[in-house]
């Protein structure tokens, strides 16, 4: 890890398109980062697939973004996180962030009645990843867990916020309405774009935990920590994406997800993806 | 193709578990025939691959039913049918019936009014293939059509036929409200199962044209014209099922579909699928 510089990018990868909003909370809270994304739109979705499938691929992506001189990776993947990140960990020399942890430790800082909602999509939830990231930090804390599998098909098709994401989420949201929790982890990476219709349904004494935002200041500890942030003093932060496959309405999308036109924005062929172990 | 008999299996196939709509109809309309089906849920969705990705993997299940000795392959997948019919039946030497044309050979028996309405999955109708299907048969009718992105997790999520449904299609059917088509295809596998509140929010007057079921109907033409249908006498169809992998919450949505019990199920690995050609 010795060989590390601050000057070198932050390589950040999920399964497909959300995890763009943990670069929007990069960008947003170290401005001065240059970060590299890895999209892998060929192989989406995640969830779906075996937790050794889900290894490999995690594993190849990694050594991809390694060899573009990343300083350390964000998995902004809940399924990659869930089931991968140890062993990222064990294998690679530098810092690895995932989503479960920064955002159970933000729920549980912000809770105050010792309850805690989590929604996700049903293989993140089904995992319990959550469920035991909290536990593991505090046992006592009552866990309330809810899979939401409309909810990343409404946010990519862009739905307005209207009747039917309200009901959609009075559906879901129900089971947190005569219990509140005292915070709610948004465990999904599409989430965050509901954020508002998602605070006025569940009631404004529920503090939400994007899991994005979180792992983004858990990126600022970690390399603050070890003397890796970017100084301040140069340009704004460069950022390069990558995908391995180009879907329909995909940079319409990825920019909306992003809030900035995608610029730098190239494609791997899977089979040169496949070649990295 | 002198080789083939009546005994033989039907092969089914789709990129996931919409095809098993497809299924249904053959069961419903030719209960003596016995069925294989293979739903390629490890790599589903097909709507984001290429083109030659998809060629590639419905050649390789196409080899995998030959084996299986059937007599003849429904590809219902309607990507599959798009852009991979013309390859399968140029290689593979027995009778291979797509979703498009029997779909599109309905719409224009039942409208009365030279306007066909069509509506799919995003990569469906950016495919064109309904639209170029139609206007090969008559080029004086008039094509609408409109993807429905949400239809399809609302259907395995099994989402109650409520407000959420009837405001949903409400939007994605408006553009045909002042022009009604005389028949609209439910150009995805998926549909069939919102028919009721689908006719609902279109009116009585249109007739709905569920793919499957024209494609069913293909299949008994086809297999009528070779003396290829099973006779009557002897015991109903058995079904054998095959898929690539187990999502979450598989059985529960194939029997569902279904509308049985999903029995004969077994799973075939990747790497033994990717060894067919």
């Amino acid at each position: 890890m010795s060989n590390l510089n601050s000057t070198q990018a932050i390589g950040v990868f999920d399964s497909g398109l959300g995890g763009i909003s943990v670069v929007r909370a990069l960008i947003d809270l170290l401005p001065h980062e240059h970060l590299i994304y890895f999209g892998d739109t060929a192989r989406v979705p995640y969830g779906s697939k075996s937790k050794e499938t889900v290894i490999r691929f995690a594993h190849q992506i990694s050594s991809f973004l390694l060899e573009k001189q990343v300083k350390m990776i964000v998995v902004a993947c809940n399924t990659a996180s869930s089931v991968a990140l140890e062993s990222l960990q064990q294998k690679f020399d530098i810092p690895i962030v995932g989503m479960i942890d920064p955002g159970s430790q933000a729920a549980v800082r912000t809770s105050h009645n010792q309850r805690i909602g989590v929604i996700g999509t049903d293989s993140t939830i089904r995992s319990g990843a959550y469920r035991s990231a909290i536990r593991a930090l505090n046992p006592d804390i009552q866990v309330m867990d809810q899979s939401c599998p409309l909810l990343v098909p409404l946010v990519e098709e862009d739905w307005p916020h209207d009747q039917v994401v309200q009901q959609v989420l009075q559906s879901y949201l129900k089971i947190f309405e005569n219990d509140k929790p005292g915070s709610l982890i948004l465990g999904c990476t599409h989430y965050p774009y509901l954020k508002s219709a998602i605070q006025e349904v569940i009631g404004n004494e529920v503090c939400l935990v994007d899991s994005g935002e979180a792992a983004a200041a858990e990126v600022q500890t970690v390399l603050a920590d070890r003397g890796l942030l970017n100084p301040e003093t140069g340009d704004p932060g460069r950022h390069k994406f990558f995908v391995s496959d180009f879907p329909q309405k995909f940079e319409e999308t990825a920019s909306r997800f992003l809030g900035l036109p995608l610029e730098n924005l190239f494609k791997v062929e899977l089979e040169v993806l496949e070649s990295y172990k």
